[in-house]
């Protein structure tokens, strides 16, 4: 019986599914590793002729079709190809075929994942996702079992480095938008059609997938406000120094209860019971941060996430958020948990609690405005008599000097209070006629 | 049969051995779980009367008597009283009585570390310690699962924060190291007996528990060189600044063998099989670092490892590394493993395969030497002389102005070389007349 030997150390068939960048990197260190009982036996991909390659065992069976993995003696599935479909179909096929299943596939999961993780269990089998987010950075499991023992409240991250190279690079060069971006996709940073990492959709997916695993909250990454890095320029970069800031794209989910505090060493009473009823803070958006914070200390395309608890405090992961290798290596050490677990004959730990609560961009916050208008007297007037009428207080007023009153770019911060507010306000102010674009709004962290 | 039971998701009773500082926090996060199945059912201390709290059920029972604990139905013994004897004598026959340990004690692990999982797994249970090293930041289990995928080559970090406090108060106030350490032990940060910190044995302690995880080398932590922070002084930090650098205290493992390379994503060739025959570097020691590292931004107490793979590259864990209630997570998120696992009927992972490496502090590194001396004409040829006997290039003779000529504390810079060879120079060069102290040598990392 399989089951039985797989119990006395047997090895352990692991089939790939998509043999791109992560997949061969997969493949590499599935090689590498000399004393492994992990068997690499089946590689799946379209076109499979024009794919192989003769540094791995010819043992290995190379296919198009699915079902010669599926009927196959294959222990763990690993989907390394992308898509929604047929990846979902092929997963669930997977599991209820007895095998387990290794993912790298944040819309996926992101999408799917709780009815994946409930079939799954039901098939007393394992899906493991810890490359779905942040590539190499081990923090999945870093929420879910190095943290296990905290509440956390709050998960901040820097989740997409094409983002994070493009405001880097318009920071240091100066560069508008539209050149950073022409030189990242030049430099293979950045697809041809960037709307997915530009707009934010695919850190949201990845926020989603966080708020799930580290504060138990079952979100739709589309209930998530994700807002467009592409109305940031240059001048933000110098007024966000000004302030002692630079400007990042942050993916942000936080509690909203009343009752999460943080907890007092000194108190000796009994904190409230937590509740997360009162729902989500949750949004994917550039914001200004300040530069001693190690969110805007990340270069490049690197990643990272900070995680708040109530007990523990602050804790970061960084390191590579992409690239073959690196998210190859999330992918082997979930291969290596699933695979530690069938030789001891565990199943799938027990579900966590999981609330689905509302979710809101509506964080208090301080707040950025920036304004590009035809300068003329009175403008700082109309718009203090706007801000007011919402009960909202300028913090301060800076302009750069040296610039054109045809096109003049200047600053307004203001003090703490709801974004909802001041997006109110912004609808009256934009409609007036020495606005020359959109103002730009962004929360200062 | 209470194993039948377990499975059934019947609650896992706990007991915690201490009840200073981190045993409280381990009690307060355990009864603010609110849908937990772990229950508190011992606590042990001397002179308990003294000890008991008024917030714990009236269930807990309060004893002096390890028997109580060992004879009970407690499924997990928390060992949170620090020590070497009794601890690891209470420790061996909670294992022996069939049950699991968690522990936060860095010595103990240290030393007896390996013996005590291998007892563990004898009698089928286990043995975590992930608070034995930097607190609340979960860098065991990300080493030991998170990046199981990897194979690590380096392991670098600032692990004491007693040290990183002073060393950042010296910085920041220019104030002598003496007075420093004083202030720290005003505000609680150090011991009346600072030399476990200040002298590296700490840290080292830690640093060998990560080189066994991480690096999979079993290595005695007598056997990784520490040496003391207490010759840093102000003027180190004015001379690194001008280097673009600070000073921490670094603990550093590094395979030594020349097949761990980099893996590099373009070549299709195997790598060579891996050895770690050839040793492993280990120190503790303080240290120049660049300004823009990670380990140069680590604040106050805080703790922070950056581990290096041949496939991941570069990955960062940061965060609280000390204090009840950070070490109280790490702590729990241990009991919530075991927990877990008991319920599955898992058994403790297999043994990973461990080299007993030989120890070395010899890295070749850049190096800063500070001397202190009586200045008159020829000191600096008198030490080039030396230096190039040794065949060791000078990069740069950096003197800041204004000292006394009675008392002149000036910097020479050293290209690329052995700290051993450096220190033969040093021996030499110590002697000689001019010298009014030993120089003070730092490794640039």
């Amino acid at each position: 019986m399989p089951g039985t030997s797989k119990r006395d150390g047997a090895k352990c068939n692991v089939a790939l599914l998509g043999f791109g960048t992560v997949g061969s990197s997969v493949a590499r260190i599935l090689c590498d590793r000399s004393n492994a009982h992990l068997r690499l036996t089946h590689i799946l991909n379209r076109n499979v002729a024009r794919k192989k390659v003769d540094w791995l065992p010819s043992s290995v069976r190379w296919t198009e079709n699915i079902d010669d993995v599926l009927s196959s003696d294959v222990d763990i599935v690993v989907e390394v190809m992308g898509g929604l479909q047929p990846t979902e179909d092929w997963i669930r096929r997977a599991l209820q075929s007895g095998k387990s299943v290794v993912t790298a596939n944040k819309q996926l999961i992101a999408r799917f994942g709780p009815a994946l993780i409930s079939l799954a269990r039901q098939m007393k089998q394992q899906i493991q996702f810890g490359a779905s987010v942040a590539g190499g950075v081990p923090v999945i499991s870093g929420l879910h079992d190095g943290l296990a023992g905290d509440e956390l409240y709050k998960i901040r991250g820097i989740l997409n480095g094409t983002c994070n190279y493009i405001l880097s690079q318009i920071e240091s060069n100066g560069v508008p938008f539209a050149v950073a971006l022409r030189e990242a996709q030049k430099l293979g940073f950045a697809e041809a059609d960037p709307t997915e990492d530009i707009d934010g959709l695919d850190a949201r997916a990845k926020l989603a997938i966080l708020a799930r695993v580290g504060l138990h909250c079952n979100v739709k990454a589309e209930s998530i406000v994700a807002r467009s890095i592409s109305a940031v320029d240059a001048v933000d970069f110098e007024y966000a120094k000004q302030l002692g800031c630079t400007i990042r794209q942050i993916s942000w989910a936080e509690l909203k209860t009343e009752s999460i505090e943080k907890a007092d060493a000194k108190s000796k009473q009994k904190s409230k019971p937590k509740s997360k009823e009162d729902g989500l803070f949750a949004a994917v958006q550039p914001a200004l941060v300040e530069l001693s914070s190690p969110l805007a200390r990340v270069e490049g395309s690197q990643n990272l996430v900070m995680a708040t608890g109530k007990y523990g405090g602050e804790t970061v992961f960084g390191g590579h958020g992409a690239g073959g290798h690196p998210t190859a290596v999330a992918v082997v050490s979930d291969i290596l948990a699933i695979s530690h677990a069938k030789q001891s004959g565990t199943n799938y730990a027990a579900p966590s609690v999981e609330t689905t609560p509302t979710v809101t961009a509506d964080f208090t916050t301080m707040h950025y405005l920036r304004f590009t208008v035809k300068d003329r007297p009175g403008i700082i007037a109309s718009l203090a008599i706007i801000l007011s009428k919402y009960n909202i207080n300028i913090d301060a007023v800076v302009q750069k000097p040296g610039c054109p009153k045809t096109h003049l770019p200047f600053l307004i911060t203001l003090e703490d209070c709801k974004a909802s507010l001041v997006e109110k306000a912004l609808q009256q102010i934009n409609a007036l006629d020495f606005m020359l674009q959109p103002c730009l709004h962004l929360p200062i962290l």
